[in-house]
């Protein structure tokens, strides 16, 4: 395995138990995007899906302001919220459009079973869980994203997606990954201690994490297949 | 499409408005437990995954009881979860038994992904939505079973799967059937009035309904993939 | 009864039909406000409580993200949430510096059952109910205030509280009132159709707006109870 | 203060850590029990206004079952669910009915805000935390009920409230505090392992049972008013 990105200590264990951390980040979608070969109907059925995955991811992040315990911590979580409702979807719904789809199509995508398995188990996880369960599970997404657009702005040899890539690559991004690192960290320590990793809890997040990064896996499989 | 059994007005509607309705109750699988040919291995997977999905099941049950109005509604969803939790689970486990999977394996089960898929949509809806919500997304395998054993029961030409198509065409299912489908008949009308059909809510409710049926599809599916 | 701000169709009717809404918007509190006979230790500890106050409260707007169908519900509940973590907030830590009360002392506030029984509510309402249930409990403190706001400008005698008078009656807020008041028609619409009141849906909703009410009139009666 | 009853370790220390314990268990209104000075008004008051409280208190069980993490904290909550949905409610309609209250009566009864406070409070703890906030906002009732129920009956100096006092100390009762301090017990060490006192969780944890006790002084206080 690659190192990881800088996203804190929480982020780097998580990493290293989760079995399907490769498969996840270094799976042929993404390679595809890096060597500019992904079909383009692909790319295009993988960013309406998106579209309507981040509906949901939004949602998730509201969940998040709910659910935490302390000001900084709604305060985190009410900017990733803003960034993802305000900022992100206007940026996809400017790639679309770029792309050839209009808002109408992209509202009208029909949501497909990986994508939705996906969103269910993060908003469930939060809702029957507490703040913690909910970061395990948002977590493969915001960091695989990040440490995604480093391989493959590191790999890259066509320009192609070189927007997608970007983006995920470029310093807004990035430095969300590591404000959302030190919330998981500080939100840990908050109510685990110092020593949170000896915490059966941490072993339920691990599994958490891992599970939520097996339906990356099966997301990036669905847009292969459009 | 075969006339529906009673189990009240609203369900008649939702399942006239399904188009997945067919697809569910008349899957290979369900033929293949009819009539005897459905392979072993793909039964005891699909017991195996349905033992994962019964707990899921009752833990959005529960949640019903926790989002009711009036203390009948709770009593009704009480006593499905207690049901589910004291005799279906119990029953499961002697059908395992019987079937050579011990409790041990029956818990060790890796949840596959499109049984997670299903009850995390049907435990969002709830938390998300309200008791309408719920249990329109519960409502296709309560009924869906119902009419299913019945179907079996008439189609019947082996024993193989006797105990399995006993159960669910048995009065003490169709009993819970009944009873649950004057629950959602009465949730409907305390809520949105007698012509509740009329409602923009309805079709809300309808979409939620065909969405957890195409998700029973996809178990019954994954039922055939050991 | 004064007549109604223009905030929206739906609350000209909770508004209409909550008994305890004058008890409200015309309590002692809010005539010491306007006249400026209000202790100024009634005051300050208001504002202390207030702040715990708007912690859960933009929790629960958070919580409108995630239960909300549309992304224009969500855009705007989103919104919402932002003004009051990033902006009332703070606005508030302001007004209570100035007051002399450090924002140490402000996190220190213990929570008074008046205040917790409020927040609660709202939130249990949501987490139970759905988008609407939400929206009806949260609806007298947006508006309430609003109104409030506009009464105690009208019938200023007195600058000691003007800063408080000319948030509420002041364009911003005023602005946010008229946005939220959108929110709410269009929610009913969409979920219950143009007549909306006619379903028993409006009942349930104008006895959770008529609770969150009375819980208004516990607040203020506990802000005259330093 | 007394020893505590032995319904585990958990409740032992938050139990010794609840400021309001001594308030709660030994208020005017538990000695009035004991003594039978209690007035009759406000035993009628109490029961009618305890219905509305065991409603609310059977969803926040039912709640639990959604929020477990294994099958067996599932059951023992779902069996509490119906100990109280199906027995405790009928016994309850049971003693209004021989004080002279009707099941419409009952039904009919305005919840208090202070019994409105508390049980929100359990309902929203449950939700926005995960299964051991909830635990810890329902256990000051679960026990505090039970060492009141040995206390009066070790007090009693009347008949006239003797059935509630048998009820509260007979063997039913009390074994169900027993098997709700295991299922407290054993949820802890599951998630933060046997030195879980330790964990800044457990503080978390303290303090809402302390907010919960608190509340139930209220409660009394309220029953004193009717």
């Amino acid at each position: 395995m690659t190192s990881a990105p800088h996203y804190g200590a929480a982020f780097a264990r998580w990493r290293e138990g989760a079995p399907s951390w490769t498969a996840y980040t270094q799976h042929a979608f993404v390679q595809g995007l890096a060597d500019g070969r992904l079909p383009r109907d692909a790319f295009l059925h993988y960013l309406k899906q998106d579209y309507v995955f981040l509906i949901h991811f939004s949602r998730a992040w509201a969940l998040a302001v709910a659910k935490a315990d302390t000001l900084a911590e709604m305060t985190v979580a009410a900017a990733t919220v803003n960034a993802l409702v305000n900022e992100e979807m206007s940026l996809h719904v400017g790639l679309c459009e770029a792309a050839g789809i209009s808002q109408s199509t992209l509202e009208a995508t029909a949501e497909r079973d990986e994508n939705l398995a996906y969103t269910r188990y993060v908003l469930e996880a939060g809702y029957s869980g507490d703040f913690l369960d909910l970061l395990a599970a948002l977590a493969p997404c915001v960091f695989g994203y990040g440490e995604i657009g480093l391989l493959t702005a590191a790999q890259r040899s066509s320009d192609t997606y070189g927007d997608w890539i970007e983006t995920y690559s470029g310093e807004d991004y990035q430095g969300l990954c590591r404000s959302v690192g030190e919330l998981v960290d500080g939100a840990l320590e908050r109510r685990l201690g110092q020593d949170y990793a000896a915490s059966p809890r941490f072993g339920h997040l691990q599994a958490r994490f891992e599970t939520a990064t097996r339906l990356e896996v099966g997301f990036w499989g669905m847009g292969l297949r459009p």
